[in-house]
């Protein structure tokens, strides 16, 4: 039967399970890559699973997001991603080298190959026809040390792409169309696969832009197939030699449709604050604007900073406008030097900042409150930007520049008129830029083996987790409403995010938004404690800070009448049993300080029967969900015990 | 009689006064510069004033401090910067424009002319033979109103150089050696004056670089003759025709003499944590560096960056460092990009930052822990970086090259043998890039009548400053001892300064470190209360915030023992009257709470009598020592509304 790219992927890796659409599969991972704003856990999870060396064919941390060092927190994390990096046997990319995922791409990306990444736009490397997919920190350390991904096997959406761009309209378009048809959630469940002769005028760097921000759509992943421009790409970036061609088979289907002609689209925006609401660009047009900022993962190519270089060439920005410019990488910094447009758009008034993430992830660039702020960036969700009152919105590369000319939104076609302009088409060079010993390769395992991890004063160890015990006599500390979400858990925010290394610190955080006093007592009480909580407990953010810091408190278990599907899962991974009440009338009956206790909690757990519970006295019948892998994990004490034992 | 320059600068300027060292005079102001992180408050003391234009020939708000944007402060500040700039008749620098000092010298330094500023750097423009002093705001706000300067007369220091620099030894060793020789106090009551046949080869950016860290002297200027490097650099910022010969007269004469002999010197480094711990490089070669960070005001030239470049050209810096790049202005980086500099930088895997102050005033690139930062900036106050344990040094740019290339501290020397290298001496362009269209010009005056300033949330008018009572019948509600400094008084630090613009809000930390119920009890008391203190009150910064904030919280006076200079002067700046215990053994007989009556205020106050206050029943004799000018102000409600009278 002839099979889309997909398929092929899905095929190639799979090591458990059937591809049939729902069921769960194991999948090999080829390779990983950790950004510095998550990969400090990724890397204290790999000291406590004892791991000695990563068993990927390639794995790489980058320092591409907290870039701002206003104090020590920032270069410290740097120097401890990089002894770990040293340790663990992983390639390093410095700050200063850019976004991870288009340094990959250029250094790492390969036709057919598996890469997880511990940061949501992961998927961007489906440009070069490989599946790609951006998972939570753990994931990511159990693939290092050998384990397959777990996921559900998703449809595949085949989007057939025909006709021509017209002039001032780019990638970045067809994916806000994408969005303007199917909203952020959209993609759900689903591998989106671009396909069609439409194709062939989208360069690999063009494609990294619509595979980006299938995150908006909420994709699992987005595949394109690796056909000529995949190659000529790696030839570009001097690994031609890694070229292999993968592509659907004649006649293949997809479980879904969708169309596009592309001759159709004009220049689109997203206005604030979810990149769901899209109009287009004419519709808006004459709202004035007080920054544009150029960069990010999702326009990360050289054409995206040298389209704008050529449109402001000779002019000033407007002098009510800041012009923010975020050079993707090392790299194309230096062919933003040699190619003249450096100097264009330092003439015109832009404002040149490190390679980096920067305000994509409210790590700089914040606008000012209330003035419209166009970027190039993926996202707008309210507030992300650092500002509270933010109104960001998000467009191509065109119509930022179309924006930084006139202090107004404007459509980028209407410059031929006001500017006498013609479309720049800016020339690239055949070969990028290529810096080879930028990127610091793993150590060979004998000289891996004799470092140690360097640890400012903020960076601790992640703290043992010991097994489930058989019995269970502990009070319930807290007892909760409905709805209770990881944000009232483990807030995040600049008063709690800088602990991210420091688990014993940022467990003072822990609940306080519920019970001020929760970090002391549950400190005061010995012998661990249980909390309850009603229907959908743990909804939100998919953070593992909020279960890490409760569990290092002494939480043991939650009974709840129900959870959310991230916050459950991530109870089970970090060895916190997870009950349910077979009555919720019983929640009622529990108060702060009632003792739970739990008798013969093994062998419930095994026997997937119900246990018996007596709190202050009273017989509570208590179910669980948890498969008999999970069961195994939570009774270890989690997924990081678990495979400790085994590695 | 023959002069020296700075005698001629003086008296080209004197309006008031003789000048006679230790005297005060006032001098005619005939430019001004400030920046973003005092000239907020500046702005809003024109406000207060009602000055409707300012009268100085030239003032430039600059914006080059507070350029991370992490949130919607900053923004909000340059754009109420921009509109305060429109509004009063300022020229305007956008941010990422660059540094103040180098962009000064560049656009409007002139030899002959007096320019103060809002920064203790300012300083720096002696190297066009001008006279440039930093002062506080208010002085700035006042010399805009068209008010002199009132200064004490300096003593001239003539430091005469001779013989030639050694290869990989530049201008700014020449600075560390007076600071190895005198220590950061040396220049204190002094106008430092060079001299001398070396003065040939320093070209005006090298005498930038040596009056610049005249500040870490503690000197009052730093003055080099208009000669022909002045008209060189004049000419090569293309304003050739605005220069102007000053020279000191044949036998002129300096209150001090010194002597170097600039063969005889090597490189120097200032160790952590003060510019005058001043060392050999060759001493302390060899330890290990974790970051080096090229640029701000203290070594702001192209040529200060190229021989960087030319050194690290083809090498690729030290995996263990982070090689921080901050150029000094949108014209430099223009000028290192033509020149191909900054590709040798990108290239050898620098991380380049935009253009301004950044981690000179810990606004970024703060270093890790307790790991050498070598940096060619002018200050390493411990904790100046942003780092609690920093450990930062301060070198010439051959010496921080030298370092990146090998992770330790090295005397650039040897790089001759290390690395078969000659010393690079970079050539630069006959003309520097002129980027005319980056600075915005004052507004004409009908235009600038109409413009709002624009107020983010965070930003909020001056409180009004009433005229003084002539009774106060009044509480204590502090008392305290001996040595409070304006620490205790008003914090600075990074949860305060955030509200440098809002004083209601920034009035919520006075007095906090002494009792944290001030703030509470003195918005509660109505028609206002005093504070009284021991010796040497308000010892420390002179931070204007130590003053207004309890002036606005109704603090009326200060009794005390003795005051600390700036702070007393500040006190009668905003129009809280400062008296002294004529009997010091008087302060222990007064407790908190204690009713202070003082009757005929006005008329005790321009007597220059003893004022006798009745304190809880008790007669209580105390003095002042304002003059009669000063006692105008304080009676008025301090200089603004003083001078809001005179406007």
């Amino acid at each position: 039967m002839p099979r889309n790219v997909a398929q092929k992927l899905l095929a190639d890796h799979l090591v458990e399970g059937t591809l049939d659409p729902g069921s769960e599969i194991g999948l090999r991972v080829d390779q990983t890559l950790t950004q510095d704003a998550t990969g400090t856990m990724v890397m204290l999870e790999l000291e406590a699973m004892g791991l000695d060396r990563i068993r990927t064919e390639l794995s790489v941390q980058y320092v591409d997001h907290n870039l701002l060092q206003t104090d020590e927190k920032n270069p410290d994390d740097h120097l401890f991603l990089q002894s770990a990096a040293e340790r663990f046997g992983l390639w390093y990319s410095k700050a200063g080298n850019g976004v991870s995922h288009p340094v990959h791409q250029a250094h790492f990306g390969r036709p057919g190959a598996l890469l997880i990444g511990s940061d949501s736009h992961t998927c961007a490397a489906g440009a070069l026809g490989m599946l790609a997919i951006g998972v939570g920190g753990l994931e990511v350390a159990m693939a290092m040390a050998g384990q397959p991904l777990y996921v559900t096997v998703p449809q595949v959406w085949g989007v057939e792409l025909t006709g021509t761009l017209p002039d001032w309209v780019s990638a970045k378009d067809v994916v806000l169309e994408m969005l303007r048809r199917h909203g952020v959630s959209g993609g759900v469940g689903r591998i989106i696969e671009y396909h069609g002769e439409g194709l062939a005028q989208l360069d690999a760097m063009d494609r990294h832009v619509i595979a980006n921000m299938g995150a908006e759509l909420g994709a699992t992943a987005t595949v394109f197939p690796a056909d000529d421009a995949a190659r000529s790409y790696l030839e570009a970036v001097g690994r031609g030699d890694e070229f292999e061609r993968w592509e659907a088979d004649e006649g293949a289907t997809y479980d879904l449709t969708e169309h596009i002609d592309l001759s159709q689209l004009e220049p689109l925006i997203a206005r604030p604050s979810s990149p769901g609401n899209v109009v287009p660009v004419a519709e808006v047009a004459g709202e004035s604007v007080s920054q544009v900022v150029v960069g990010s993962s999702a326009n990360p190519g050289l054409r995206d900073f040298a389209v704008v270089a050529e449109i402001l060439d000779g002019h000033q920005a407007d002098p009510g406008v800041s012009v923010d410019i975020n050079p993707t990488s090392r790299e194309v910094l230096a062919d933003l030097i040699s190619g003249g447009w450096l100097g264009s758009l330092v003439g015109s008034g832009a404002r040149i900042h490190q390679s980096g993430c920067m305000g994509c992830i409210g790590m700089g660039q914040a606008p000012a409150s209330g003035r419209n702020s166009l970027r190039t960036m993926p996202r707008n969700f309210p507030g992300r930007s650092g500002t509270e009152e933010d109104a960001v919105w998000l467009c191509s590369p065109e119509t930022a520049a179309a924006a930084a000319l006139t202090g107004q939104i404007t459509d980028p076609r209407t410059l031929e008129q006001s500017h006498d302009m013609t479309y720049p088409r800016p020339t690239l060079p055949e070969q990028y830029a290529q810096i080879h010993d930028m990127l610091i390769p793993p150590l060979p395992a004998e000289e891996a083996q004799a470092v140690e991890l360097v640890k400012g004063p903020n960076i601790s160890s992640l703290p043992d987790f010991e097994p489930v015990e058989d019995r269970l006599a502990v009070p319930a500390l807290l007892v909760m409403g409905d709805d209770v979400s990881t944000d009232e858990i483990l807030p995040a925010g600049s008063q709690v995010l800088p602990f991210r290394s420091n688990i014993p610190r940022i467990s003072d955080f822990a609940f306080t938004r519920i019970d001020q006093d929760y970090p002391t007592r549950a400190r005061e009480t010995e012998g661990g404690h249980v909390v309850v909580a009603g229907k959908n407990y743990g909804q939100g953010s998919s953070r593992e800070h909020a279960v890490i810091a409760p569990r290092h408190l002494g939480l043991k278990a939650v009974i709840a009448v129900s959870f959310a599907r991230i916050h459950w899962q991530n109870l089970a991974n970090f060895g916190i049993v997870p009950l349910e009440f077979e009555d919720p009338a019983d929640l009622a009956q529990i108060s702060v300080g009632d003792e739970v206790v739990l008798e013969g909690v093994h062998e419930a757990l095994r026997s997937g029967g119900t246990l018996v519970a007596s709190i202050a006295g009273r017989s509570v019948s208590l179910t669980h969900r948890l498969s008999d892998r999970q069961v195994d994990m939570v009774l270890a004490g989690g997924r990081i015990p678990l495979t400790a034992q085994q590695v």
